[in-house]
């Protein structure tokens, strides 16, 4: 992924926590996501698919997710409860759609958010895809945008370009 | 959903599996998924986005996993490598591409095929979708689909009461 398709997706993070979680976040070293798991108990993922496809994925510590909700929800959220992955799901949902309106050139829609709980699961991607890390810390502790995008299958060879560099 | 919209997803899973793995499975007693946890510590998931909004979930053991994928890669897979979760992946294409298809009044496009593996993992839907499970035996155990299916932000009226029905 080239650079100005990885912003997109750093300031839909930093956007969507400050206006839905009235939270400021600060970005770590950008790095690719390997196959080995992450701290994150709780993944929002949502598919992207148009000129290109993709998946972004949002994820957090428990402490993260149920602070993140509470603000968004308005009162104490204690555990993984409907309330809490419906939060977790629409910020997933917010990153992904301000990034991929900055994309305009894939002209991409978003699929429907799901929540993976549980210590230690781990999100692959297909071994052709570089899915690249983009971590974040906030004052609850840490989270990462998780992003890979492919060309279409029926992409044009720019376009093919376009996304996998 | 409507058994119309669950077909697809039951032909789809059958077809892939035959031809993909040449092996028979059988369906279970379809049922709503709740938010419990499922004895899959591999789940394959893939976005659709167009007139209607979802998600495909292939849920299997982890030997059916190894096995399926052995099937497909020709030799035997042991670990849930690069290799096994690439064949998971495209199983899970395989599916949500010829469901789809079938559903050409969603006129849906699919997004990139991820796979989530840990024991005790959860795939969660928001709470306003109604997720539905088909549960499969095959000659090595479980597997099943889950589906959930919601209208288009932007869908019509009609789209919109044929996607949540």
């Amino acid at each position: 992924m080239k650079a100005e398709h990885i912003n997109p997706f750093i300031r839909a993070l930093v956007k969507s926590f400050d206006t839905m979680v009235g939270c400021k976040v600060r970005r770590g070293e950008i790095h690719l996501k390997g196959a080995e798991g992450t701290p994150y108990e709780v993944s929002g993922i949502i598919g992207l698919s148009g000129k290109a496809v993709g998946t972004v994925v949002l994820a957090l510590s428990r402490e993260v997710a149920l602070k993140a909700a509470s603000a968004m929800l308005m009162f104490e959220a204690e555990e993984l409860d409907d309330d809490v992955i419906d939060a977790v799901g629409e910020l997933a949902n917010m990153v992904a759609g301000a990034a991929k309106a900055e994309l305009a050139e894939f002209d991409m829609s978003v699929s429907l958010p799901n929540v993976i709980t549980g210590r230690g699961h781990v999100v692959r991607f297909p071994s052709n895809v570089t899915p690249i890390c983009i971590p974040f810390e906030c004052q609850w502790g840490p989270l990462a945008v998780e992003v890979g995008l492919a060309p279409a299958p029926d992409a044009t060879p720019a376009q093919a370009a376009a996304a996998s560099s």
